[in-house]
């Protein structure tokens, strides 16, 4: 038998490479014979978390038929976010907490998804469900996760649940959460050895509402002028991206994590869109949104609904 | 605010209406103002059910936008087995068994499916994790759920966990499985008084496979004479159908349950794929299907695998 392969999202964050590590390591606890891999090298912040708890990097796959036919998936659904030939195998499992789009099944399987800040969070409840303990540089690597996907408890993704799951996780792990946290996310701001192709790339989404192509790339940051100084060279490897793919709308977010705010960058022929989505005016294409830290959130639904119009 | 309603599927089995049931007194016990309802009237196993454990019938609705905006899915997630408007509401929880498809929600929410025989094997396990004890008769709509959907055991969809939960569920309602199964399992076989329109939509599934209209409906007997004797009616029924709805392929199953075999009615234009898929050669129309119960893993992936060529 091959192994199964658990797989997080393309452009892989913290939450979506941890928990392929977290899920992989329960799922072999209970028997069965799995690996975590990713679609992606991990990003500075999630280096930062495997090398803080000594955890091995997972292997990086660009396809997944050609050495298993079974996949279980973490922190994502929509095909167009995984691997690319998740259409000819079987999906056994999903553990996320987004939205379900463009995903199906031939056959029935086991889909756990809760509207939680974080996939980490679930597993720590599976890891409860089947009594297995949970060794401390896992309980370390699923606390990065919860850190990272609500910006330290600040995001309104967040729930009671993802904090408590936090606290539980940091005691196990032996680390002061925030402490920690604020080294993680720091970690995952130092960008200076990307370019602007780069940036633009490590954290970012696509979806289709009403025939529009949009892309939604986010960037954390402690300080704006750290990407804005770069403006002209993102510009214009955002406009090489629209042209070689397309895309309506591209909208670069950038997220100051210790503000708690975000300015975006807009750019594709339904660029206008993001004024009437969050009320505000595009001055060269950019704008402020106070209190905005949550693509899915604050971001996804209200672009959807304006694109819906 | 407005009662979220539980909903089970459109020609409802013993399962989607006792799920809903169980699901709904459960989200109650938990906080929220819930409501179970029904896409259809009980039929005759699952008014036997809810006779003998003394509960409700569950109000019939036809559409819910116009009485509340948000809903809870039970044994099903596909949109044409739901309530007519279910794009206009919020899904806020699926409970399932299913596979996935044709679904999908703008919002994260609560997603629970497993691959075991029966929804409420699933929703035993919640009132476990949320610790709400169940009583005696919620157990034994629970029970008959199981019972009904794996053919009191028998099916090869039903999983250890399946068995484990009827026999946890029979003591708390204070029954034999074994011989209230085979009463309850009787009693949906009492077709007497259904005409042939009603016998070949009691319970009756739509698909579509690579752009063809696939129905089967599902019968089950202790005697196939009580169902062939009738066969000329129910052919033209099943004519009228594929006429109106453009159907390819409509396959009667009809199940002994005692013996767990089935015969099969193969109408429409593409009614000869079901020798393919099944192996068998048809003669007017019908052929026999050893050990064959289970529409779900031995009916419809055969189909679907027939039509994909």
């Amino acid at each position: 038998m091959s192994k199964i392969l658990v797989i997080g999202h393309q452009n892989p964050d913290t939450d979506s490479i941890t928990s392929a590590i977290s899920f992989s390591y329960l799922q072999n606890a209970l028997g069965k014979n799995t690996e975590a891999v990713a679609l992606g090298a991990p990003n500075e912040e999630t280096q930062f978390a495997l090398d803080y708890f000594k955890a091995e990097t997972p292997r990086v796959i660009s396809g997944a038929s050609n050495e298993t036919r079974e996949v279980m998936l973490v922190d994502h659904n929509e095909f167009q976010q995984s691997v690319p030939d998740i259409e000819e195998l079987t999906i056994l499992a999903v553990i996320d907490h987004h939205r379900i789009s463009n995903f199906h099944t031939a056959t029935p399987l086991y889909y756990r998804a809760e509207p939680v800040g974080c996939t980490q969070t679930i597993i720590l409840k599976l890891y409860k469900e089947h009594q297995i303990e949970i060794p401390s540089h896992i309980a370390g690597l699923m606390l990065s996760g919860i850190i990272s996907d609500t910006l330290l408890f600040v995001s309104p993704t967040c729930t009671d649940e993802d904090i408590k799951a936090a606290q539980e996780l940091a005691k196990i792990a032996g680390v002061d959460p925030e402490k920690y946290g604020l080294d993680l996310l720091k970690a995952g701001t130092n960008l200076s050895d990307k370019t602007a192709e780069e940036l633009i790339s490590l954290d970012a989404k696509s979806f289709e509402v009403n025939g529009k192509k949009v892309r939604v790339a986010q960037v954390n940051t402690i300080d704006y002028m750290d990407i804005f100084s770069k403006k002209a060279e993102i510009e214009a490897a955002i406009s090489r991206q629209v042209n070689d793919n397309g895309y309506n709308l591209f909208l670069l977010v950038v997220t100051n994590i210790l503000d708690s705010d975000s300015r975006i960058f807009a750019t594709g022929s339904s660029a206008q869109v993001t004024e009437q989505a969050f009320g505000i005016k595009l001055e060269n294409g950019e704008a402020f949104l106070k209190g905005v830290v949550s693509r899915k959130k604050q971001i996804i639904p209200q672009l959807t609904e304006a694109l819906s119009n």
